[in-house]
C-alpha cells in the first residue's frame, strides 16, 4: 500500500510502498476514506525540537480520519468488516487507575495513533478495536475525518455548563472554529472570539461568532468587558495555547469565572495568578484529547441534531499528490481544516 | 385605593377600597402596572381545604406582578421612585442557616406575597425592597408581570445542565410551556411534553415542542422511548402534580437520568421505588420557588437574549370588571397565562 | 467439585457434585476461599416471588467471596493464576452508552453472579477477568469476602461529600452497619442508625453510631432534629428499603439535604412528595451496585488506612455443613454478616 | 479609647488615644476581646509597596479579633449588646451580582477590616452587623480571634471533597497549619506538608502532618509519588504563594488531580501549563476569603465537634506592650498564631 511516512529523522515525508498491516489480538483494519492534517502533523513534518524527542522513524504519521473496516483480529468483539468508523486518537491500557474509573482519556500508558504507532496518512491503518466509533448516523467522510479535533472542542465546551453564558474562545485554529457552533448549540447567549489573522476572524464570523477580536488591533479584555456590561465573559475557552493569549483570556473573565484550557503553550507561561486567578477566584481545568467515549456520544448527539462544521473544512487536497501543499498551507495559516484523501 | 380581596373564609373574591399602604422599615411602595392569575390564586379564590387552612382573612391576594416604585419607606438602601420592577414572592427572613449560605429561596422563616401578607391584586402593594429586581432591559408589562411562574420554569430548567440532551416535560401549564423555549434556548435537542388537555398540547407545539403527547391517547413511555433510540429522555421537569404524570416521567427516564420536581401533588404520591428510581440510579431533586437571585440573573439573561415567551400570555382582561371570568377560564384550562390589568 | 444449588424450583438448597467449570474467552477459574450470604441468597433459598420470576434452575447462587486465580482463558490480559482476588458481582458488556461513559454498573446488559450464572457457593467459580479486583494490600479473607455489600456501602455513602455532616442511615443490615464506619472516615461529625432489632442496634453501636433509634419505641424524626439543633440530618443513606423507613429518612432531613436511596422497597412506596422533598428541595438518587471501579478503589482505600469492618461479621460457618443454619440466622435477623467456609 | 495605628505613610505603628467610635446605620460597636497578627499586618507594618499603595493614613489596623458588642447602630436588625461574635473580614455591598447570587466573598465593592476601614489593634471597633457571626457555642477566645485565618483554611480545605484521598499542603504559616487538622478532620487518609522552616514543620507534625517535607533538603515531588504508590496526591491545598511551591504543589498532584489556590505570590508566576496542568487534566481553583457563611457553619461544626487549633496558637502578646515584639516574631517566622490580647 502507499503511505506518506518520515522515514528519516530530518524534515519532510515520504511517499513509500508498503505491505497492508495485518490486524493483531483485539485490533481492526481499517482502509482509509479520508484524512485531515492537525498541527501535530506539521511539528513532525518540520522536525521540530518536540518531534525529535517524541518520534521515532521510520513511521507514517496522521491521526484524523474515518474509513471501513476490512478486517478484524483475534479477540474483537463486536466490530465487522464493512463499518464505518472514526477513530479515538489515543490508546488506553484499559488496566490502570484511569481507565478503570472512567477516564480513560489520561490513561496512563497512552499511546498516540499517528506518533507513537503508524498513522493514517496511508490506505489501510491498523488500530485497536476499542478505538473505533461506529457510525450509526449518516455524516460525510470529511465530517467524520476530522473528529479528533471536533471532539477535542466537544471535550472543552462540554467541561462546564454553557446554557446562557457569555463564551470566550482564543485561538482561532479548526478547533476553535468548532468550538463557536457547539458552544451556540449548549446554549451560550454570545460568543467572542481571538486571533491574529484576519483569514480565520473572518472564518469565524462566517460560523456565528458574536464578536472577532484582534488582539493585535485592539484589546480584547476591554472588548469582552464592553461586550458584558463591564463584567466580562462567564467561561473561556483556551485553544491558542500562546502566552498572551491564555493571559488575555483570563483577564476577561468575570469573577468566579471559569476557563478550559485545551492550547499547548510550547513553553512555561508567566500568569498573575494573584490578581487574575486566586483574588477572582476563578476555576482552570486542563483538557485532554477527548473522554471515552462521552465526548463522542456528546458529539453524535450535536451533528445529528444539525450542527454544522462543514464551514470549517476550507481545503480538499490529494493525500499522494498535494501533501507538501497542505503542509504549507497549514505552516502559512492561510486555512481552516484541510483534508487529505487517499 | 380598590383591590380584590378574600374578605370572609368562603368562596369568591370581592371588590374593596381601602387605604393605600404605607412602607415601613426596608419596605417599598409598588404602584402596579400588571398582574397575572397563578394556580394558587384559584385555589384561594375557590377556598379550597389548602386555603382553609393558610389564609386569613381579610387578604388582598394575587403575587404575579410588575409595577412602578412611588414610595421607600426607611431604611431602603437601593430602590428609588420611578424604578420598574418586578417582585420576587417569597419574603427572607435573611439570619436563618438557609438565607446565610445562599438558599434564601428555602428561608426557614417565608412568607408568600398575596398568600401571607397583602398581594397585588390593587392598585398599590407593599413589599420589602429585597424582593425587588429593577429591570435595566426593556420588557413589555406582561412579561414583567410574569416573572414569578418564567422564574420557575428557569429555576427548574437550570437545575441540571440541558445542553445537547433530551428533555421531557410533563404538564403544559404557563409554567411547562416556559420551559420549553428556555430548555430549548439552553441547548436541548429534543423537547417532548404531555399534558391531557388538546389546547394546551396545541400551545406547546406553537412553542416549539418536537413532540406533544396526550397520555389519554398514548403511552408517553413508549413514544419518549421511541423517539431516544430505544433509551429514554435525559432530562426530566416535572410541571404538572399529578401522581401518574410523575410516575410517566420518571418512567421516560433513561437509567441515571435527572428529574427536577416542581408539581404539587395534592396528596402522597404511590412511586415504583425500586424499579424506576434505585435500579435505574436516577436523580431526583425537588424545586421550590426562584433561587434569589440567581434565577432572576439567569431569567433577565434569557429574555435580553431574544427568548420569548409572550405566547404563553393568551388573555388580557381587567382586573376589576373581568376577574371572575379569569378565574373561571383558569378552572377550565382553556388558556395559557391570563393577565389582568388594572 | 462440591456445591450448594438450587436444583429444582422449590425452597431450599442442595449439596450437589458437578465438574469444575473452565474458563470461556476472558474469563477465570477462581477457588474459593471465604464466601457470604447476601439478602437475595435467602430471597433465592426462600424462593420468593422475585426468585421464582428471574432465577432459572439449576443454579448453583451465592455471590459474595474471594478466591485465587487457578486457570485463565483465552484473551485474558493481565490475572495469572495465584493472584487473590474479590469479586465484582455485576457482569458488563462493555459496549452499551453505560458502559462506554463510565457507568458500567448499569450497564444496559448487566447480569449478576450467583442469580443469572452460577455462583460462588462451590469449591470453584468462573467469572470475567474485567470483573476481578486483585488484592495488593493485606486483607483478612473473609473481609475480602464481602466487598460487595462493603462497596454498595461505600458508594451509597460517596454519593455526596459527608465531611462536616450529619448523617442518618435507616437499616442496619450488614451494609448499613459498614456505612457507620465508612460515614466516620470520610468525616460525618455525627451517624444517626435506625433499625427495628436491638440485635442490631447494639452492633451499630458498637461499630460508633452516634445515636441508634428503634422507630418502634421512639420517634427517629424527633430524635434526629433534637440531635440537629432542630435543622435535621444532612444526608440520608436509606438502606432499609422498608416504606415507614424511607419516610421517616426523608422527613429526617433538613430542607435541601441529600438522601442516597439503596435499600429495594419490595413494592410500591407512598411518598409525600409534596411535603418531604418538593417543598423541601431535596435530592434524592438511586444507588445501583457498585461503581466499576471508583467504588472499588475507595474501599481498598479505606481498608488501607485502617477502616475495620470485621465486627459486622457475627457468625463464621461451614459452607456444606451448616448452610441451612446460616440461612436460618438471616431470616431471623439475629446475625451481621455470616461468612460461610468451604 | 488606644489604638495601634499606622499614623503616618512609614514603617511601624503608634500607640494613639482616639474617641470610642460610634456605630452607623446597619453597624454595631464591639469591644475587642482578643486579636491576631495576620501576614497582611506585617506588610503594613513593614510599610512595603503593597501597603504603600492600598492604605490611607490614619489608619488602625489589625482584622483578625472576636469581642462583645456593646452597642448597636440604627438599621440593626438582630445582634444586641452583650453577644460574643467573630468578625469576617470583607465588607459586602448587597447588591451586585456576587452579592445577590451567593457570592457575597467576591463582592464587586469588597473593603478589608483594618486596611480600607479601622481595624481592631483598638479597645473598640465598628463594623457593620452583616459581618458578625454571633457565638452559639463555647469557644476560647482566642480561637474566637483567629477565624479569619481557620476559615481561610476551611474554605481552601472544602473547595473539594477530601474524604478518602491524599493531600498535600504547602506552606505551613498557621493558615497550613489549620488545614492540617481540617483535612483530617474531612477525612483525608493522608497529609503531606512542606515549609522551609523546621520549626513549623515541628508544629505540622505535631498536629498530625504524615509527612513533613523541608524542600530545600528534599524533593517534595519524589516524597509524595512515594507515599502515593507512585500515583500524586489527589489534592493540593496552596498556602505558601511562593513561585517554587505552587509549582512543586502541582508537580506533585495525580492526573486530574485537583488544586485549590490561596496562598498570594507577590508577582508573576510561571507555570508549566503544559507539562503540569493540559496535559494533566489538573483543576486550579482560586480562593478567596470565606464564604459568606457557609464557610464560618462549617467551621463551627468542626469546632463543635471537636477539632482542636490550638497547637497553631504559639504565643500570647499585650497588644499594647508587646505590639512590636509580636511583629518581630512574625517577621522571623518563628511562630505559628500571635495573638494580641488589648
Amino acid at each position: 500500500m502507499r503511505a506518506m511516512a518520515k522515514t528519516s529523522p530530518s524534515p519532510g515525508a515520504e511517499l513509500i510502498e508498503v505491505p497492508i498491516p495485518a490486524p493483531g489480538d483485539g485490533e481492526v483494519l481499517i482502509r482509509v476514506r479520508a484524512t485531515a492534517i492537525c498541527g501535530t502533523d506539521v511539528h513532525i513534518y518540520e522536525w521540530d525540537r518536540w518531534a525529535q524527542e517524541r518520534v521515532r522513524t521510520p513511521r507514517i504519521f496522521g491521526h484524523e480520519f474515518c474509513g471501513d473496516v476490512v478486517e478484524v483480529g483475534p479477540g474483537v468483539k463486536k466490530l465487522k468488516p464493512g463499518q464505518f468508523v472514526s477513530v479515538e486518537t489515543h490508546t488506553a491500557c484499559g488496566h490502570c487507575f484511569f481507565c478503570k474509573t472512567g477516564e480513560a482519556h489520561i490513561c496512563a500508558e497512552a499511546k498516540i495513533v499517528g506518533v507513537d504507532i503508524d498513522g493514517c496518512f496511508a490506505e489501510y491503518v491498523v488500530v485497536p478495536e476499542f478505538n473505533c466509533w461506529i457510525w450509526d448516523i449518516d455524516i460525510p467522510d470529511e465530517v467524520a475525518a476530522i473528529q479528533d479535533p471536533f471532539g477535542n472542542a466537544v471535550h472543552t465546551a462540554f467541561a462546564t455548563c454553557l446554557s446562557a453564558r457569555t463564551v470566550m474562545i482564543t485561538g482561532m485554529g479548526p478547533i476553535g472554529l468548532c468550538a463557536i457552533r457547539i458552544a451556540k448549540a449548549a446554549g451560550a447567549t454570545a460568543v467572542f472570539v481571538t486571533d491574529v489573522s484576519e483569514y480565520r476572524l473572518e472564518l469565524a464570523r462566517k460560523l456565528g461568532a458574536n464578536l472577532a477580536i484582534n488582539p493585535s488591533e485592539e484589546d480584547p479584555v476591554a472588548a469582552v468587558r464592553a461586550a458584558t456590561d463591564g463584567l466580562g465573559a462567564d467561561v473561556l475557552l483556551e485553544m491558542a495555547g500562546h502566552p498572551s493569549a491564555i493571559r488575555q483570556g483570563l483577564k476577561s473573565l468575570r469573577k468566579a469565572g471559569f476557563a478550559a484550557l485545551l492550547g499547548i503553550p510550547s513553553g512555561p507561561v508567566e500568569l498573575e495568578l494573584a490578581e487574575d486567578v486566586i483574588f477572582r477566584s476563578l476555576t482552570l481545568v486542563g483538557i485532554n484529547g477527548r473522554r471515552m467515549f462521552d465526548t463522542w456520544y456528546k458529539a453524535r448527539t450535536l451533528l445529528k441534531s444539525g450542527l454544522d462544521i462543514t464551514p470549517v473544512i476550507t481545503h480538499r487536497l490529494s493525500l499522494w499528490e498535494q501533501f507538501d501543499e497542505g503542509m504549507e498551507l497549514m505552516k502559512a495559516g492561510k486555512c481552516g481544516k484541510v483534508i487529505l484523501l487517499p
